[in-house]
């Protein structure tokens, strides 16, 4: 059976599922999986590499997919936001920076504008470049993001789009692995989920094996936000964002001693590069969030979306009604 | 109509909803108006005070509540566990340290032992004290706490129950404020919540209306996790625990500027305490969590528990099921 909401009924979606836009392991591949099982998949626009985005969106055939951008590392390279609209991407969505300059061009293409948010100053930004869709991602989240956790931001968003906006959807990203939590977020307000990590952890995610590994052995404790990360692959990431990855040898090393890495950086840099491209668990960024606790295998992307969609459902049309006793 | 979960039936409560035992905040009104409702009020048994203790047992009557304590701050003063076992608590719970050493005259007493967790290390822990109830706790609470987020720390404790101890009930405590977090939280596998930040603004709080009034006019974005209030208070709290409060004059002048707050301690405790005193909004700790943004008034604690089973209710009972379309 399929999940109903106003995001399936807007965008003509079999179930309220779409995939993060993850900088160099979301491609093509994985998008389109997640759209074929009746979600809708983006494609990471990442970090100014036109010609990896071509590949992706080839790599993605003619399934109906979006794409997504880091808002302040595409306003240095615009021409990639030509770039994907020119392949009429059912959504496109921006993060971490201002979408105002860049509605314009997006509302022309008649792509749906997407905005993820993390705290509600960012709110009434989206509201502004007139975002159909507003991600509101909690700090549990993997990869870059904020302060802010979801279980609040979610309900509080919600709140506000009622009173001003109500035409606009919500969705929740951050600490979603499961059809537990993507119960929990259409309890909580929103008409969908946007998930990272639990698809990073897919077949098709542009992730070595080495790391996929390393995410699904560990409990959730063991994530960190830091930017360390960043400061090893020379990214100017703006404050307040920084990123959510696991507790490998890299980071146990050099978190809290972000000066010291700069420092030295003309030998890390080089080093974490090497262990990135090798899938050295110990020396490159892991990059998952809190859900790790929750992710136990690396299955292919369209058994994530109908596992999760069948727990969900047993969740609200069984367990939920359950829970009010007759009087 | 009630709300049934293993919670309510163990208990012999109405709701699955149990106040959280807030040092300072939480006497005997309080604990007492939530079980009058139908929940479970705890008393917060503070920092080693026996007169307070004695006197808020005093004021809860002859309702049937429960008591929590700081554990690093009860072992030093472990009559007070004494005293609150002598009341007959209905339940005891423990927080922010090794609670192994306090199960067994927890035991004897008959009182239902309630650990309070915050990593899935504490998990382990409380198992091995015999815990009947865990709280996992997510770093979005109002008060002391550590730094996994609700939504992930629930199901994955959830998961390690289900396997290793299916008897022991779970309660999601962060974040939580109202029906959405409390219908949230039961589809992530939580038997009920514990809340905090929904109680202090309650009318039996102990709680100047200055710094209530404070919260109410907050959102959500405005709260930080500071070990600044614990310095002016000259309270030694262990790693790594820290307080989430409202960013006020107070921390925003000193959070970041730690090492120089304890430099001026001899001036600022006094300063500190004076503010506390008189409820000066921009000079005292204003003890929410992120749920501040989802708080709008300052009711009885008895609505405050009406209201959110009754809208927790209808998001379970009507809502959930309505997402899954008929075939």
């Amino acid at each position: 059976m399929p999940l109903k909401t106003r995001l399936t009924e807007r965008l003509g979606l079999a179930h309220p599922v779409v995939s993060a836009p993850m900088a160099g392991a979301g491609g093509g591949a994985l998008a389109a999986a997640v759209s074929a099982a009746g979600g809708l998949g983006l494609i990471g626009g990442g970090y100014g590499d036109a010609e990896w985005l071509e590949r992706e969106f080839a790599a993605a055939g003619n399934q109906r997919v979006g794409c997504g951008f880091i808002t302040w590392s595409m306003a240095r390279a615009p021409a990639l936001l030509d770039l994907a609209l020119a392949h009429r991407p059912a959504a496109l969505m921006l993060s971490f920076g201002d979408p105002r300059p860049f509605a314009g061009r997006i509302r022309e293409a008649r792509a749906m504008l997407v905005c993820q948010v993390q705290t509600m100053r960012h709110v009434r930004e989206a509201l502004e470049a007139g975002a159909e869709i507003i991600v509101a991602q909690g700090s549990e989240a993997g990869g870059h993001g904020a302060r802010r956790a979801t279980l609040t931001l979610v309900p509080e968003v919600a709140d506000l789009l009622a009173r001003e906006s109500p035409q606009t959807l919500l969705l929740a990203a951050g600490g979603i692995a499961d059809g537990r939590g993507l119960a929990a977020a259409l309890m909580l307000g929103a008409d969908g989920v946007l998930m990272g990590s639990r698809f990073w952890a897919s077949r098709e995610a542009l992730v070595h094996p080495n790391l996929q590994a390393a995410a699904v052995a560990a409990d959730g404790d063991h994530t960190v936000r830091t930017s360390t990360i960043d400061i090893a692959r020379r990214l100017d990431w703006p404050k307040p964002f920084d990123i959510r990855v696991l507790v490998n040898g890299f980071v146990a090393r050099w978190h809290g001693r972000e000066a010291e890495l700069a420092a030295a950086i003309e030998e890390e840099a080089p080093r974490y590069a090497a262990a990135s491209a090798s899938g050295d668990a110990e020396g490159a960024g892991i990059v998952v969030g809190e859900a790790t606790g929750l992710i136990a295998d690396v299955p292919p992307a369209g058994e994530i979306v109908t596992r999760i969609v069948a727990e969900a459902e047993a969740l609200l049309a069984r367990r939920a009604p359950a829970f009010v006793a007759p009087s």
